[in-house]
């Protein structure tokens, strides 16, 4: 038998993922980022074949990996995690290095970089896993923690995107629900429930201004489920 | 230019992946384990070709990962960290449940596993990754938290084997000794160092019984460096 709750005992950190060059950029949030090799240091990305940064890793054969650091504005996590560069330029207004390979590497937010050159790729079915070469590799800010995905999801109560590999649809295990009247809300962009039973909070009774603690998303974003 | 200690932002876990059947039982501990796909649930396990898990898996095509909390025994890193399976059977004295597959699934020290089947093997250089297919997981102990590396390397002292995907040559990085006559001494089975500086005690005035914090390897294994 599967227990998908036994998924979330596997740690990760939080990344952005990116590629593209000094024209067009583009990124995602990922939490599958990993060292494959020590001798040469080679690192895996996953990425689902859906992503626009998939397209833009195979075509450019470099990408870059930003550190997040545990304070990580929702902005970030708003701009590339819930959104897709097929539609605009995540890097638009965002501060961003060019590597030695001339990928864009986003600094906002970041503790440490990666930049990698990719050596192989490997379909895994949704996604590819891109194993890159580290090219370059700089501590950004030695002060602040890296942002763990069980930080995300306990602390900061974020879900990960549908792309993502450890993506599961939370509303199927969020609503064995008390037997009360209280109800549950989710956010139609990242997926994020305000639960009114462990808020002790109306959802009504919520500001109209207040937005998705996750993505930053407005109050109308959010369905009853 | 490549900062190696930028590479310790990248947040691991730390499991042990094993492999077999109730014959015979392999295990190593790994902090390269990582999802890959949602839908089916897939795993990616990094495996040095030198491993004697590494061929275990191969001709099995079955490995477990059990999932190690804060607290796990040092016991547990000396057994499947930093000796070789090649030599001894490392699942004797272990609590171990034989999975739907077969496989063995250690329980020491476990909050959760995952059992999975492999259906595709990648060369990545020194290491396989192997990517399996869950077929069993289950939370054992809700109550403990995961053991990340970060507080495997900053709480506990610990050090990566040699043959870890992560391994990083310490004695390199932390020969940038202080100008004093106070010494470092390294356990020659996992690679802690004992640092003269930090501990504010001399290595000579420990006492005889003393051992690694990590492996548990007696102090006639240490080495100065």
């Amino acid at each position: 038998m599967i227990n998908f709750e036994a998924l979330f005992k596997v740690s990760y950190g939080l990344y952005i993922v990116s590629s593209g060059d000094n024209f067009k950029g583009n990124g995602f949030i990922s939490n599958t980022v990993s060292q494959v090799t020590a001798k040469p240091a080679r690192f895996a990305a996953c990425c689902n074949k859906n992503n626009y940064t998939s397209q833009v890793i195979q075509k450019t054969g470099v990408f870059s990996v930003s550190v997040l650091h545990k304070d990580t504005s929702p902005d970030i996590f708003n701009r590339f995690g819930y959104k897709s560069g097929k539609e605009f330029n995540k890097m638009e207004g965002m501060q961003v290095r060019y590597g030695e390979t001339g990928v864009p590497i986003v600094l906002d937010d970041a503790i440490a970089f990666l930049e990698c050159r990719v050596i192989q790729t490997f379909d895994v079915g949704t996604h590819w896993i891109f194993i890159g070469e580290l090219v370059q590799s700089e501590i950004l800010d030695d002060t602040r923690e890296p942002l763990t995905y069980m930080y995300y999801r306990h602390v900061k109560k974020g879900v990960v995107p549908r792309n993502a590999p450890t993506y599961i649809d939370r509303s199927k295990l969020e609503n064995k629900a008390t037997g009360t009247d209280l109800k549950k809300y989710k956010c139609t962009d990242c997926g994020y429930i305000y639960d009114e039973a462990k808020e002790g909070k109306k959802f009504s009774d919520l500001p109209e201004n207040w937005v998705c603690p996750v993505c930053g998303a407005p109050k109308k974003d959010f369905v009853e489920i």
